[in-house]
């Protein structure tokens, strides 16, 4: 299945865990994946202060346009970079047809180089 | 199946490979998971100076308390941010029944913010 | 299945995803596996500025021999820390018997501590 999304800023990250537990009917394992290359899922808390301070974390960690080879194509080499980083997939085992997701674990979607419309699919084996 | 962790440190790193043998009975694939979100759990060498590099390396990317703005709810944002890094699970291939682990490969389980109890589960697929 | 790569350079990425797909025939998910503990599993865009982009930050990131404590035994912690931080495999959603990558998608293997022969495992669920 898949979700989509239309992100408004260039960097963002929402919630998703809502959308893919609507996703989840069954099976031993859900992979939650963004086919996008500049886009990361990740695992982590929701809170709004912590989400701020991912982006504000890897926007110091790798700066936009510090001249990297690649935005001689498109200008967001530091997009691709932070996206290598945090990954484009995350998995979750399903326990009684329920994500088992911790406590305090939510499905993060996170956008480096927005606005676009986002695709994030939901693959349960 | 499900590993329980007493970790005995702030930052700490412990070897899980052996945990996680105990579970495997067959199958193609283990995933082990980490249900929290401030820990990880990564593949490398289980070597004692590589386990402290490791630490130390992460601690210098992330220092604790830096003025982060999910430090105002819980003073534990760098413990976020570093489990949001490395990530919360690892994928290994099961051949014959066990895992296919290369020969330097340990599963190792990373404290962020300890001493505390803590859960691992080991899927089988 | 496994994939067989003799690395030339220090550092060195190969786009294998022509290789991963010889290896697909049917499944819902491909997870793309390295066994050893100094090379790295990533999804991203297979351009070559990128690729020297992300070798170039990568080292700037963890710069070789910096004193780390690893290095008393074997001279490559470096090596080891950058593929604790990119991870050692990815998985891959497969639709109707295809790798369902995104259209800037490729897989890259990334050497840290070469040059050496090197394997990847695939393995189809």
């Amino acid at each position: 299945m898949e979700i989509t999304l239309k992100t408004t800023r260039r960097v963002e990250i929402i919630d998703i865990t809502g959308e893919v537990e609507k996703c989840i009917d069954g099976g031993d394992l859900a992979v939650v994946y963004t086919p996008h290359t500049t886009t990361s899922v990740v695992i982590n808390e929701g809170e709004s202060g912590l989400l701020e301070d991912i982006l504000e974390f890897m926007e110091k960690l790798v700066p936009f346009g510090k001249g990297y080879k690649h935005d001689r194509i498109d200008s967001n080499a530091d997009a691709h970079l932070k996206a290598t980083i945090l990954g484009n997939s995350v998995v979750i085992p399903i326990e009684n047809g329920r994500l088992a997701l911790g406590t305090w674990q939510s499905i993060l979607f996170v956008e480096f180089d927005g606005p676009r419309t986002r695709r994030v699919v939901v693959k349960t084996i």
